[in-house]
């Protein structure tokens, strides 16, 4: 950049500032804006202009570059943007953000990051508190992927701490067991580690997508009958797709008559745990009892769909060994934001400590149980949790159960619209999680017979994947959706579709 | 926070611009304030009061909240902030971190990141270009620890790409090789990935920290004789105590020769590919030919340490497999950005590909070969490459390589005022990256017969773990280092050392 243009200290963020403010990227969008000027990839190109030249650019030139970025780019905080496991984000988280990225700290040790080295330790508590757990210890990982990695290492160095040592090569071969509805990154963890994907068994799940435990409990015999040595169980806590969850308490009891690490994956779901009315889901029935023990449940309109549990979440979430959750999901924190909680303190130093002298010296003049590096297995680490924190702490735990409320809310009244309007037809019959899940009936389709013939036109399957098609609508807490937005989806499905 | 001080949209924003602005945190920090007003733990905690109620709080608590962080943290832009591995950010960089976290992008699938998908292919294309490779792939990654284990298991999967599907239970051991001054990332890769720490070897390096290529080629064939499979070298392009360059030729004849995967670690020393003084280095030799090849060379005082080295840099990178490079390390990038590279086009997606269907559909209406999700271990995936491309294009690889010629200068200024002031002793003869090394002799020690005795004091080594204790300093290219800067430095630890 011309050094003339880079005198004044800060304009280039104060341009980002503006743009920002501009655009309401934070807060109130513009609905009759496009959520994405879609260009195709050669056009962007074209447009973009990217290049690394020797020279530098002038001032205009820059903020042009800024300008084309955002013109271009999705509006994940548009209140139309839906499709995708994350949205819109929050004022104050973005502060947070921004304010980590202007520090620059790598959360490795209390020395170079006081601040932040006790924000994450207190939010970890904090989280452990919340799901109920006496006690664990975490860390925060740069993603759901990388936080159920987390979780199977830990299993794996629990079984055989050896393997840290000895590697694989002379060993059973290790056997994980997920639902059939679970997330792809517990094969890509399997891959990784050396187990194989092969060793990835994929538990039946019922007609809601919950993995079924009697099925587990049948895999695990086959498993050992085949010599394969069983460790891992992944429950999935809001499925990707049908926003399923397992019923954990059943697979708990599972896990302790086989020895397996029970591993929740609450990356979707796990901002339940914020309300009081819907932190139920997290012990594995999607049903809440109709009783009066929560103030907000006289505004429940979910359908009792199984039968009543009465094991409470607190001993459900004590018998997990690990749980992940991402509050860059459903609540409205920047990416990246993803929290592994393990209940066995320790364990994730004694796994992952490579006990280097240079970063983690012991002769320190402080207390360096807060130098949380070796417990990770990346080193330099960004700040991951001030920003959840900032959003916690400004806005209080209320304000936040508010608003994973309306999300709820917001995706039941879309099911429930699905089910009556004429041209929609759902897959499940009520929403789980926020997940909608839902086939267009176009109007060509309608008032005929529902035959197989039928229903291969609704569902375009694909043959070859053995699978068929269908709508999924995702709802995040920000911004807050209206059930205005979900009518004027519908309305908007109605439209393009008019001619089919 | 209390609702009626959210209406102002933007004002928190506002606020931590006006605090980095106050601090110049991006520019022109002054150097007469603390890199840090150390506190202890327990001390901050109670400045701190961390705390997350049910209500909200007021704006001014808010604000207050982010003043207290940024008191207490250490000021990584501050010109006397050394010890660590990163240091000072950009304005413009920052500003491409702001704008990135204000749009919320995953980068995954084209449709939901065109702009920013389209921006990482041009760059790793474009590093691809740097490091003198004919075509390659890439991704960015959360970090070196995380880029070396992409590196490793794309190793295990060319060698292998049964292992995917099978794991590593009835295969022989795999081997890894890195040098005893490797970073310890290599150690936890192989442990997460099942191959076992006893399987990385640690080959000695000379007494320059450089791994010794006959070490190397004895060990693998030591391996193999113990029913070993070695597979993988790592090479590091600048150590993290040292600064060494393995000698990358040299370990890629050994390579050759021995079928192993040549990964090439440059996460630290990476930086010097941007300069063309320097770039030399990355070919495995800290000399230089003196000769008028490139303008800058007439500034250049780094003694010729080695003979003189014939192959250029274009062949050694050529050979190697896979490199990484950390921007976020020396070039004054905002954490994270790692840049992993790989020479064989389409490894990284059969590698890591699951195939998912629910995000990467076939079906859609663009070119799906910009989809990267499934190259990468990730999901969902912080956008770590727009920085670097804001960066790079707004200044110019003049103005980068300027600030990188810079960073050597200091460093070899400061291994000169090492190596000539009373007090002071270099551990090696002069710096190799901008690292150096050296032992600070108390007054109470000068002029005195170093024998044994005097040298056990001036180390003291702790010798439970065989270790000697010396100063290690660290130079970034931003904000500039200056001589003076050195020189305040070595002052300041005469000043504190004059009572030792
Ligand atoms: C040589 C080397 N490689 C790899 C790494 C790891 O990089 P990261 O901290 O991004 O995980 C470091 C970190 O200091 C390093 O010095
Ligand atoms: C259930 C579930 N688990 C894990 C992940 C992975 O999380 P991340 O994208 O942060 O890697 C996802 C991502 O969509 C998910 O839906």
């Amino acid at each position: 950049m011309a050094h003339s243009s880079t005198n004044a200290q800060g304009a280039l963020l104060e341009k980002v500032l503006s743009i920002v403010e501009r655009e309401n990227l934070v807060k109130g969008m513009d609905e009759t804006k496009k959520v994405i000027d879609f260009v195709h990839p050669e056009e962007l190109k074209k447009i973009l202009q990217l290049d690394i030249r020797r020279e530098g650019r002038s001032l205009e030139e820059v903020e042009q570059v800024l300008e084309t970025v955002v013109r271009y780019s999705v509006k994940t905080q548009h209140p139309h943007f839906y499709n995708q496991l994350y949205g819109g984000i929050d004022e104050v988280a973005l502060a947070g953000a921004w304010l980590t990225e202007a520090l620059n700290t790598n959360q490795h040790t209390f020395e170079v990051a006081p601040v932040f080295t006790l924000v994450e330790h207190f939010i970890l508590n904090r989280l452990v508190e919340l799901f109920d757990w006496q006690d664990g210890d975490g860390i925060f990982s740069p993603g759901g992927s990388m936080s159920n990695m987390y979780g199977m290492v830990l299993a794996r160095y629990r079984k055989n701490p050896e393997v840290k040592k000895l590697g694989l090569s002379s060993m059973k071969p290790l056997v994980a067991f997920t639902s059939d509805q679970s997330h792809y990154s517990i094969g890509k963890a399997a891959s990784w580690m050396g187990l194989g994907l092969d060793n990835v068994i994929k538990v039946e799940t019922d007609s809601w997508g919950r993995m079924i435990p009697e099925s587990l409990r049948e895999e695990a015999a086959k498993a050992r009958l085949k010599g394969g040595d069983p460790f891992f169980v992944n429950a999935t806590s809001g499925t990707t797709v049908f926003g399923a969850f397992d019923p954990l308490d059943q697979l708990a009891d599972v896990c302790r008559d086989e020895n397996l690490w029970l591993h929740v994956d609450a990356c979707w779901g796990g901002t339940a745990i914020v309300s009081r009315k819907h932190r139920h889901l997290l012990h594995g029935i999607h049903s809440i009892r109709r009783t009066r023990r929560f103030k907000y449940l006289t505004y429940l309109r979910l359908p009792v769909l199984n039968s009543m549990n009465e094991v409470s979440t607190l001993a459900s979430f004590f018998r997990a060994d690990s749980v992940v959750w991402n509050p860059h999901k459903m609540l409205g924190v920047p990416l990246q934001c993803s929290a592994f909680l393990v209940r066995h303190k320790g364990l994730l130093h004694e796994s992952n400590s490579a006990s280097a002298t240079y970063l983690f010296q012991q002769d320190k003049f402080y207390d360096v149980s807060y130098d949380t590096g070796d417990k990770s297995f990346q080193c330099g680490r960004k700040v991951d949790a001030f920003k959840l924190y900032f959003l916690l702490t400004c806005h209080g735990m209320d304000e936040m159960e508010r608003r994973v409320d309306g999300a709820f809310r917001a995706a039941e009244y879309l099911a429930e619209q699905v089910a009556q309007r004429p041209g929609f037809r759902p897959v499940l019959e009520s929403a789980q999680c926020t997940n909608t899940c839902f086939w267009y009936i176009p109007p060509s389709l309608r008032h005929q017979q529902e035959n197989t013939e039928w229903w291969l036109k609704v569902e375009q399957p694909v043959p070859e994947k053995g699978l068929v098609n269908f709508f999924r609508m995702v709802i995040t807490c920000y911004p807050e959706p209206q059930s205005r937005h979900m009518d004027s989806l519908l309305n908007e499905m109605d439209t393009l579709g008019a001619d089919l």
